[in-house]
């Protein structure tokens, strides 16, 4: 009996003290002033009876995937995944050989493909995204993701997480918060992964979404997945996400583009809330670019976090580590 | 010392055993088959090594609103504060007293209100539930919610909630279940009480819902309701809104009319899950309607919950109470 009571003692110690008791909470992240105000904004927001404090219900933080999460060089991974499946389906589609945008992706001319804007990034959706069940669809990306590995460092995609967002991520969950993906990229595609590489469940997800059928097929209920765009969660899109989805104002965003600026504004309007962004400053470890750039341009929304002194990330300064494989 | 130690074992007790501490969980339902299945299911899932096991990220449990957790007559609710509305701006709308559908309302005369059909209700809905910001629309539910009576019972209509269906959300939840709406009702006015009333956050309301815009007005950021209809949570909408902002199946699913009849289909399909219909066959208590019905019409879904042995509930015999304050 004895043993069980110091062993439920130490338990419930742990539960209320869980950064302290596992020492630095960052460790990937080098001190100065980023990470500084990180842990102080996380210590004023959970002191009890301070004007700071935030009642766990409302501890609502919001991620951007691409560039915040994971990298997102030389390409969106969707679109990696994208072409992938248009050079794997080819066989069935002998037409796609004459046929834009897919006989530049067959011949690997990326911004040929890309040439004709939405209306060709409509037909890669539809021929990889659309015509199948949400169930065939999560397999194939499950497949992909096992499989295709990325460019550069010739490793799996979900290997080019940034260990320094994997320790925030648990850092607030252990200080009560619920952290939330808000995302341009794919709902249905990055739900595949997010609990397993993030231990953020798919229903903490917010992504761009395909319109869905549900329809019954020889006694068995389907959702099918349809060509047309129903919400694209980016730019203004993010906070409509985060009220259609949460319906709670975040108190934590984080992102690194011009696309998640309205994202962050609206936390701003949160009394005591924590914005940031990753400026990508490191070409070394991982890549330099900001603006312009064709994927994750960085430019209004870095002004803005200058003159508002949200946090800005340097990659470069900030991060000990990028990848956890380093 | 001492004492802090057994208090600890105390509360992890209760953690550990939330339902045997408790006594019955369902106080409120009569003993029969109706209670039974519902305590064998849950016994079911939480049986570790069993294979009816289901492991707790997978607990998703969803009820519709409208009929299942509260009230839905004479009217849904949703209406009758949508038509005291249109009482209230009327002195600011000198026009509507010459203009359909808004004379009749102001006439109290409904059928009349809503012969136009849709055309009639976007009016509606475009005069009561946008133009507005999401925070303000919050605001007047708050504000009618705390004054409107229903007009049988002369009680708020947040009292109107079935107490049967207040301890089966608090059992599941106590084992681990996630418990959510998913209603045909507006989203943004079910979550100015879910959480109060039926202790699920806004974060887990799922319902039909306007378009939003993302606005920055005087230097503070505003998401604005819009008179169009973004998406329609009922009949085959339900299961798409569940993988829109779940992204997981249902292992329990509970509703009351044919509106709900996909998403217990689409709940059906996992393997071991549990079915449940609420029917109205109490008129003394409640209410007695199925079909057919201007509100709530309940009939391809009885005959297929008879079919396929889902759970009906009959609340004249299988519910002790209906309503707390009886």
């Amino acid at each position: 009996m004895k043993l069980r009571a110091f062993a439920a003692i130490v338990v419930l110690a742990l539960a209320a003290f869980p950064s302290r008791a596992a020492g630095d909470p960052l460790p990937s992240w080098n001190d100065g002033a980023t990470k500084s105000a990180i842990v102080a904004f996380v210590a004023a927001a959970t002191k009890q009876d301070a004007p700071s404090f935030v009642p766990p219900a409302e501890r609502i933080a919001v991620f951007d995937n691409d560039g915040t999460l994971w990298a997102e060089q030389p390409m969106y991974f969707q679109l990696a995944f994208a072409l992938d499946r248009v050079k794997a389906l080819a066989p069935q589609n002998p037409k796609w050989k004459t046929t834009e945008p897919f006989a530049s992706i067959l011949a690997s001319d990326i911004p040929g493909a890309l040439a004709g804007g939405n209306h060709s990034i409509m037909q890669i959706i539809g021929a990889t995204h659309a015509g199948m069940t949400t169930g065939e669809f999560a397999k194939t990306v499950a497949d992909w993701l096992a499989t295709a590995k990325h460019p550069r460092f010739q490793r799996p995609y979900t290997e080019l997480v940034y260990q320094p967002m994997l320790e925030l991520l648990a850092y607030l969950r252990a200080n009560g918060f619920q952290t939330w993906i808000v995302s341009g990229g794919g709902v249905e595609f990055m739900r595949v992964f997010s609990d397993k590489v993030y231990g953020i469940p798919p229903q903490q997800v917010v992504g761009s979404s395909g319109r869905l059928r549900f329809e019954i097929k020889d006694g068995v209920p389907l959702l099918l997945k349809e060509p047309e765009i129903d919400f694209i969660d980016d730019g203004p899109g993010k906070p409509v996400g985060i009220q259609r989805f949460i319906g709670r104002r975040p108190v934590f965003a984080f992102g690194n583009s011009d696309g998640d600026l309205q994202m962050l504004q609206w936390t701003a309007g949160t009394k005591g809330a924590f914005e940031g962004l990753v400026h990508h400053t490191d070409a070394e470890r991982e890549w330099a670019y900001d603006h312009p750039s064709a994927v994750g341009q960085l430019d209004a929304a870095l002004t803005e976090a200058r003159a508002k002194g949200w946090t800005v990330v340097d990659m470069k300064r900030d991060w000990k580590k990028v990848f956890a494989f380093e």
